[in-house]
């Protein structure tokens, strides 16, 4: 296919209408080899966020894209499952969630990322830990599901070469936001993991991408769809991302979280257990995932199966046994911030609103996370925060404590984190942590 | 300005918002710097396909195309003007208006273009002239039009870079039609010819690139605005174009045409004289440029004139000024095609409907045009047709006579043209070559 012709492909997206499959896969076989210039994909690109592709269509791409790059092969009889939250801030569920699977039997084995930006990514929490290897082989991660039955790792160098492509051209194009090219990204990449059930975890609310309940319903339905389309089964829970998850943000800290929560413990205060949260939403995400795993007879059963083993220390062991397979060093301190500072209520009042993404751009500042792909961060540093939405707050109460090794980046984030929050006379509307599913 | 940032200029662009001017600059001047990737360009251009510019940023963006290269400057007290057509089949007016107002005393200095796809181009028409030189420095141009009123010749290499750069993105991005990168590329080049006063022939009709009214009075009206709001005086005819113009298509037969409509001539054929529809377009295209030259107190007392001036044969003289300014051989017979073939209809009726689009793609088939820009053409080979549409014609009349120097070039562009008539049992809607005017 030459140049003219691709413009003709070009064209019809700009008119919005179907592509042939051989289209696609030349898009994708054209942007890995560098034999389709650039100018046209990001052209074609821009096109596909004003028509989006059919769902057929973005099933077909998703495919091409997966199949560009060398996939994980299980065993047959291994039913290996997965999560993926559409990213958030404090939500280090996974490493909650993937021990309890393992803990029921189930095997899950995950590809993660870094973060970017407002959100944070499971590879530099799982970093944190002294001497946790997150890029090891693909047969060290079908070694590690097959015999402890978890897996979390970073994507190998080969995973869906087309997706680092187009997603390097989204990025510089303003071409990220598109429906079709968000699912063909998120799941060609799921389905190279090469699972067999997903459960998606589709936040909205100001700490999401998607920022209204309507919009994340529409992607958590096209992922599915895309997902099914592609032989996989998906299931989706609706949640609300308005407010961080957990008690920090943070790549040590949220490992802290996690590894007490595993331990059975609670963090109360104010009568208010900070991990009440994280712990809900990660026994609710093992649950859809041991029901599809075969596990148990019905997601209720599952869940309490999923509670059983949280409860009993079994999936704390598995935490540990994967922190042994990927070479933590055993019996080793987190890192800890040198620095420590609070930041003080201005004003008495109920807080209705959190600017969740400004809380996120306050871990950029604070180098708990990134501005750009490439910033380094320091895994010490973070946010914590001591009040939940609607909870009564008085002037002087503590409101967070700023974790960090440079204590001149303290002060941009104690302004950004203030400007976030919004005091109101009375209690806003209820938070309801998941709102719906998709099953 | 970054590749980060040109991102948040794409992203406005995307979302339909207004630019600023040093946005637009940065765009340009990018964009002929090679500083800005041309993935960031096209995507750029996709979403304003999408998202027109406003006029306002139109006329901006068309100020910095003019200044990204050279422009001609002429002597303050000359008022130099321009005609533009926005091209057909058979469309040689400017061989003939620009003679007419030389010779009523106007200054005409036009930078045509060559043919591309299914329209002619000037500067093609002009080189079957053996001897002529399109390509001419700033100063001679200067000078042949202050000293014989007329100069027509082709871009120089340093005028409007960036529109160059930013046509060959959009030829490879499908993002040529959109109106405001039509009007910022016709107006930047036309705006860096020095001008004062530029007459629209804008198109509408199978022939032409609008397919109709419609859409051919709003980029006339677009056009006009972008011309004012650079200082430029605007007026525009809109012209139908849904059956080829005059007698001949084709490099040297258009001339021949152009040459015996100066010469005062006639050509009639089934009491149809075919010269009729050029001759009178020409004159009305000259009767506005006259009188936005201030020559004549009206358009109507200019059209007198310009019709006095084709006449008396003043406006050839003029002509063959131009002739011997750029270089043409005295007394040298126009190149003729070896072969000629007719074509007969096949059928008896009324022609009501003739795709004249398809009649220019048969002249690219005959080497009279070009597919794609580069490509070489044979000054003598073209089409003549011997109806007019709504004319009644019989079985085994001869509708087309082709020339070409190559006998095998004949047959695939009979197939096209016959394909490209409707044949009818009663006349079809009423032709009216000017639709009507912006003034």
């Amino acid at each position: 296919m030459s140049t003219v012709s691709f413009a003709e492909i070009i064209n019809k997206r700009k008119l919005g209408l179907e592509h042939t499959p051989e289209e696609l896969q030349y898009l994708v076989s054209g942007s890995v080899s560098g034999q389709l210039a650039d100018y046209q994909i990001s052209a074609w690109l821009m096109a596909t966020y004003f028509n989006n592709l059919s769902k057929k269509n973005t099933a077909e791409l998703t495919a091409f894209m997966r199949d560009s790059g060398e996939t994980i092969a299980y065993p047959e009889n291994l039913l290996v499952v997965d999560k993926h939250s559409t990213g958030g801030v404090g939500d280090k569920c996974t490493l909650i969630t993937a021990p309890i699977v393992a803990a029921c039997g189930g095997h899950i084995g995950s590809l993660a990322g870094r973060g970017l930006g407002h959100t944070g990514g499971t590879l530099d929490k799982l970093e944190s830990i002294p001497g946790f290897k997150v890029f090891i082989s693909k047969e060290e991660i079908v070694k590690n599901v097959a015999s402890s039955g978890l897996c979390i790792a970073g994507q190998t160098k080969n995973i869906c070469p087309a997706d680092k492509k187009l997603y390097a051209l989204r990025d510089v194009t303003s071409t990220v936001d598109s429906i079709s090219l968000i699912c063909a990204s998120i799941m060609s990449k799921k389905l190279a993991e090469g699972i067999k059930a997903l459960v998606l975890d589709v936040k909205f609310g100001s700490g999401a991408f998607m920022k209204t309940i309507e919009e994340a319903r529409e992607l958590a339905q096209w992922l599915k769809e895309i997902g099914e389309l592609n032989g996989l089964k998906v299931q989706a829970l609706i949640t609300d991302m308005s407010q961080p998850l957990g008690r920090y943000a943070g790549n040590a800290l949220e490992i802290k979280e996690c590894v007490e929560i595993l331990q059975g413990r609670a963090f109360v205060e104010n009568d208010i257990d900070f991990y009440s949260d994280t712990r809900e939403l990660s026994l609710q995400l093992a649950a859809h995932l041991i029901y599809l795993s075969q596990i148990a007879p019905s997601v209720e059963e599952a869940y309490k199966l999923a509670h059983e083993k949280l409860q009993n220390g079994e999936a704390y062991s598995k935490y540990l046994d994967m922190c042994h397979n990927q070479g933590a060093t055993k019996n080793t301190k987190l890192p800890e911030a040198e620095f420590k500072q609070t930041i003080k209520a201005p004003q008495s009042g109920y807080i209705t609103e959190i600017n969740t993404e400004a809380l996120g751009y306050a871990c950029v500042d604070l180098k708990a996370g990134r501005a750009q792909s490439g910033d380094l961060i320091d895994p010490a540093n973070g946010i914590e925060w001591h009040f939940k939405k609607n909870q009564p707050v008085k002037a002087g109460d503590t409101l967070f404590t700023l974790y960090s090794n440079d204590s001149q980046l303290l002060l941009p984030a104690e302004d950004k984190l203030l400007k976030a929050l919004t005091f109101s006379d009375s209690p806003g509307t209820n938070y309801k942590l998941i709102e719906g599913f998709l099953t």
